[in-house]
């Protein structure tokens, strides 16, 4: 039984008694005690694969910044390393894949993953869910499709994504091919994440806005798709960053949430998604504004969202120099409004 | 007198024999004409700044392309150096300041740059006009005031631009003071351009997808519509690479033109900008494809935008690792079209 479960009534689209909160990437760089946790390993990864650790820092924003769900600390990019492509993340530079995917016969170096390949998430999750004890819903996450497919053929973050995006246009079918492999991982992976407690899922398409309408459509969509179809014991929530273009492709998911960023319209967003919960918008960088600012721009994000089912939220991950205390303001302005 | 002036036609409303084609980014990378003059050089500012040479690359495309405009070779980063910034361009990394504006007094550094301070290209231009004695019309560009001042702030490329989105919240004072002398400095710039010659110009805003709705029109919108009303000796084509969200603005620009980044739906780029000639918008991943891909995306592209004035391009700068081949098919293609 959960003491606050405000998110996942609002996700399903019930009444609740305010807007629930909580901050992609609350769980990391901006707080502290997160720091002190990383600073005593070798690098990111290892956190990632450290049940313990990785437990311990999801639960970190909960305590400290009072939100009403935790999300797991993890990566999107466990996928493609569990399907047999190793991955590096540098500081400051991001992630780095000694090897990737270029022709069909690369496919033979990779296997769809199961759940257990994962262990580790699903570990920390069991273990986040014990410590939490009811107190707030454990939202489980992955990166959609075409985000994964894109690191695993570009084999680095990029401004244009250029091979990636060439590879739909030159090899089609390896393309689906791959989209199938990693689409049914995903569904592997988020059930096993909800047997071991997740109580809502994520899922990330990071990278949908550098895809012209009808691409996204058939290479992105269709496999977003096929999650939410599969996903049917919990809300799940999509988020495609970028992808104003596809609101209407969006609208048919069997989806229950629907995540928006900075830059997407609310009332159109209202208007348009009228069969979803909606979840955003924030810009992150309002947060590096005075307190006033903050309360300003967050009281005049949820009167936007008004008469709409709502998760508040901000509309990209939080910026690592964020100060914690404007984090804490968001959320705090956010408990308090009627 | 110009032998085509197709573009220029375009541009103003009138009607045209055939769609004209250009391509942003055509005078770089992808030509080995080109590769040739820049292997001779110490780098990339060297060719910027020798007027000869940037008129030879200017004229390449012209002649091995067949494009109906030459675009000056520049960089929208000489506008911050002529104002007291350097720059320098790292190979495959990008553009570096090694000093950047953070505070009013940073603004004592620097001042409002006159044409003469970038004697360099309004020579380039000249010579330019001269070798191509009529051939095809001259387009003079700069960037947007918003994208020039995010690079004076963040001080080299990012992907969200999180430092200088910070100033326009932290200190919207000297962000609109650095916005007004980017924006002065710049309409003398492509002053002096249509004085050497240009006959037509571009303002890109490279970086407008990253603001907010309501910052893009107090921060950006107003500056380029600053510029707009200013310069009335020729056409002028904005590209907001990604500002779907202010459409309606940029509708209401002084502007003959408005580029198209390939994820705008053309149908509703051609209802909500009816007063505008519109330029793009082919997605440049496709010329990674067939030349029956090339030929059969560019026709449709060509369908879509039929009953309104267009100017064929793609919808983002042409990528380095493109067949040249492949982007004189599309061209051709263009240039056969009925």
């Amino acid at each position: 039984m959960l003491e606050n479960d405000l998110i996942l009534r609002a996700a399903r689209g019930e009444k609740t008694e305010r807007t629930p909160v909580w901050v992609m990437r609350q769980a990391g760089r901006i707080l502290p005690e997160y720091r002190a946790v990383r600073a005593k390993l070798s690098g990111f990864k290892e956190l990632v694969e450290t049940p313990e650790l990785a437990a311990e820092v999801t639960i970190q924003p909960v305590d400290h910044l009072g939100v009403d769900a935790a999300i797991i600390f993890s990566d999107i990019l466990v996928i493609p390393e569990a399907m047999g492509l190793q991955y590096e993340m540098i500081e400051k530079k991001g992630p780095i894949f000694p090897s990737t995917i270029q022709s069909a016969s690369d496919l033979n170096k990779i296997h769809v993953a199961q759940a257990d390949e994962l262990s580790y998430t699903i570990e920390a999750i069991k273990i986040t869910k014990k410590e939490l004890n009811g107190r707030v819903p454990v939202i489980g996450f992955a990166g959609a499709p075409w985000t994964i497919f894109a690191y695993m053929i570009e084999g680095a973050g990029s401004k244009t994504f250029s091979k990636a995006r060439k590879m739909l246009y030159t090899n089609p079918e390896l393309s689906h091919q791959l989209m199938e492999m990693i689409t049914e991982s995903t569904i592997a992976y988020l059930k096993g994440q909800i047997e071991a407690g997740a109580d809502m899922v994520q899922v990330f398409d990071s990278w949908a806005g550098i895809l012209p309408a009808d691409q996204y459509r058939e290479f992105s969509i269709r496999y977003i798709s096929a999650i939410c179809k599969s996903i049917t014991e919990v809300p799940v929530t999509v988020f495609a960053k970028g992808a104003y273009f596809a609101l209407k492709d969006i609208k048919n998911l069997s989806c229950d949430t629907v995540g928006l960023d900075w830059n997407m319209d609310i009332a159109e967003a209202k208007e348009l998604l009228n069969n979803k919960t909606l979840q955003g918008n924030l810009d992150p960088c309002v947060l590096y504004g005075s307190d006033e600012q903050v309360i300003s721009a967050t009281q005049s994000m949820l009167d936007q969202f008004k008469g709409h089912h709502h998760i508040a939220n901000l509309g990209h991950g939080v910026y690592p120099d964020t100060n914690p205390k404007k984090v804490k303001l968001f959320i705090d302005t956010v408990k308090g409004y009627n």
